[in-house]
């Protein structure tokens, strides 16, 4: 009989609405039906990724996409730099060495943000840069990059902007067309309510035309392929049909919202996380928090992952604990997609019981009382 | 009202059963839950796979696992032979070239099975060959390769055999280690029973240590990457986990069947289409017929694609046309997963009603006679 609550950034709980969309009996991929269907998916895509120009669905997880934005953009060693604030900027340096780019790593201390003039100074350093990388929310550190501030560097430069919105996209600010950013990556299971298994990847008119000269090896991934017939409601090879069947459901619904209040709305939670965690004298780990989740520091002499443990196996609440070094120092409660304020509530609730029982000194209903000033107030 | 039947050779239809699995709340992937999940399809796609070696689940379509058998085994310029009997057989050629291998095309006529006497010829000739790239089940012409005759020749010498039993697997016989068979490579839309989304690919001893020399770029495909972490039921990146979780309930129920019975019960549906077929006096494309599915010849006069159109608009029923320059001369029924014996019987009938209003001479209830004498006889 016991309950499960699922608050970890990604998979991120899917609605049941969603749920009974993919339940359906399946269906053929190359019928009219379903090329309607992608036709949906494709125009909804393009508003909740603020662009007018495609977003290609890939049949894999987000880091699919990540190496198609490696492989289909860049030649064996271009020079790029890689923006690395936690565990996914790691990731993108990864890929490209993997495919013999230069990358050059701008390191940030964990739950710091990366600054657009320390971007700058490198860019200037090295004027033959074909791209930049970045992590609008560096979910590790729950922290929120200033994409708009790289972009305009990038921008008026002959260089491509790549951003990983995987866990961020839906939740955290990101204005593709206006702030000029070439080329966004994400995937379903985080603010887009689905299960794993399906990545998005839009491309600037300047992301097109470096399809054309990157000399790179790729086939399962090739976006020059798929760009064609992404222009005929199509895929080049079979989609995830359920997973889409899903995604049309759930683009509905944000869209439906829209991105605009739903940016509002998940900023407004990020805050009244940030306080709840304060009224209890917790501090918050990220000087740059992200909408999508906030990371707290554990009170001192507590072990985080133990916390998080203990609040699956006791209360059936999954949040999750740090990553790597940060493993036992600080845990990471999600507000994106289909997790709202009750959720919070609900969670801060369960969090004074267990910090109390643990000898932790906060007062009952602290928490909650703040979460309910800045929601409802 | 109208009710759809998909007898198409993927996505072939997913039961219920496994559509209820897959519906249920979403769960996180790394919990005991989830990799208790991976322990057991790990150990059912064994089965299946009819191999003690490892069988690894990517979050791709089949493509995915098709290259990541070329770039995970081979290194640039590395010399290969590609048997094409079809349109799955070039895709092989394809990715091979695009990754810079130094491919040998043996070409086979569409209809026929590609013989080992001709593969010994070109293995004889270019003792340098590194791999050979092969199909069970050539979907495009319903044709089932000597899988067999090929692991005979390369088991003997220093060649890696790549087989796509994307199509074929579930139905078709394959021995995989018995005969020697290096690299399977499969797709959960077809005899798994599943919706697309999940690839598979099996490893030999010889393809795990050829893993080691590549020196071919990759990443989300890396297959070293994803052995380790397959040995702790665990995954390099996010899993479709509903999906994962649905495909645990399909090995459980394809496994109760026993995979020998399965092929017992295929093989009888495909001498039961063949023999529908010629008693309404319509030829059997394919010369080596597989037990995936059936190509049967449309009656001269009559264009294939427009009969497919017809069957699906009037009687809900899908069915698959050629591909290619075989689009208006062939169409193909499937029986792989879950399409069953009532269904072909189902089919033939409206087949024969459709044949007769389109002016066929055809003797109304033939062809369910025959099927009925195969099936039941």
């Amino acid at each position: 009989m016991k309950r499960r609550y699922l608050m970890t950034p990604g998979p991120s709980p899917v609605p049941s609405f969603i749920r009974e969309a993919m339940s359906r009996e399946i269906m053929h991929h190359r019928t009219d039906e379903f090329i309607e269907i992608l036709k949906e998916t494709n125009a909804g895509l393009k508003v909740v990724f603020c662009t007018k120009n495609p977003v290609i669905t890939l049949a894999s997880s987000g880091t699919g996409a990540m190496e198609a934005s490696v492989c289909n953009l860049f030649s064996s060693g271009d020079k790029v730099i890689s923006i690395v604030a936690g565990k996914f900027g790691e990731r993108w340096t990864e890929i490209a060495k993997s495919f013999g780019l230069n990358v050059i790593v701008m390191n940030v201390a964990a739950g710091s943000a990366p600054s657009p003039d320390e971007l700058k100074k490198l860019l200037d350093a090295n004027k033959d840069t074909k791209g930049v990388f970045s992590t609008l929310c560096e979910t590790s550190t729950a922290t929120v990059c200033d994409i708009q501030g790289f972009a305009a560097l990038t921008k008026e430069r002959n260089v491509l902007l790549v951003t990983d919105a995987i866990s961020g996209l839906g939740q955290d600010v990101l204005r593709t067309d206006e702030w000029g950013v070439d080329v966004v990556v994400s995937g379903s299971q985080k603010g887009f309510m689905l299960p794993p298994g399906l990545a998005f990847i839009s491309l600037s008119e300047r992301a097109q035309a470096a399809l054309k000269t990157s000399n790179l090896p790729k086939y399962y991934f090739d976006l020059k392929k798929a760009l064609k017939s992404y222009e005929k409601n199509d895929t080049p090879y079979t989609p995830a049909v359920s997973l889409i069947v899903g995604l049309k459901d759930a683009l509905v619904a944000i869209n439906n919202d829209g991105i605009e209040n739903m940016w509002a709305r998940y900023k407004k939670m990020s805050i009244a996380t940030q306080e709840a965690a304060k009224a209890l004298g917790l501090e918050v780990f990220s000087k740059r928090p992200s909408s999508s989740l906030t990371a707290i520091c554990a009170p001192a002499g507590l072990n985080a992952k133990e916390l998080v443990k203990k609040m699956r196996k006791e209360y059936g609440i999954s949040i999750a604990a740090g990553q790597g070094e940060l493993e036992e120092k600080i845990f990471r409660i999600a507000h994106m997609g289909w997790i709202n304020e009750q959720d919070l509530l609900m969670c801060f609730s369960v969090l004074e019981k267990m910090l109390k029982d643990m000898g932790v000194k906060i007062k009952l209903g602290s928490s909650v009382a703040r979460l309910q000033e800045v929601i409802y107030g």
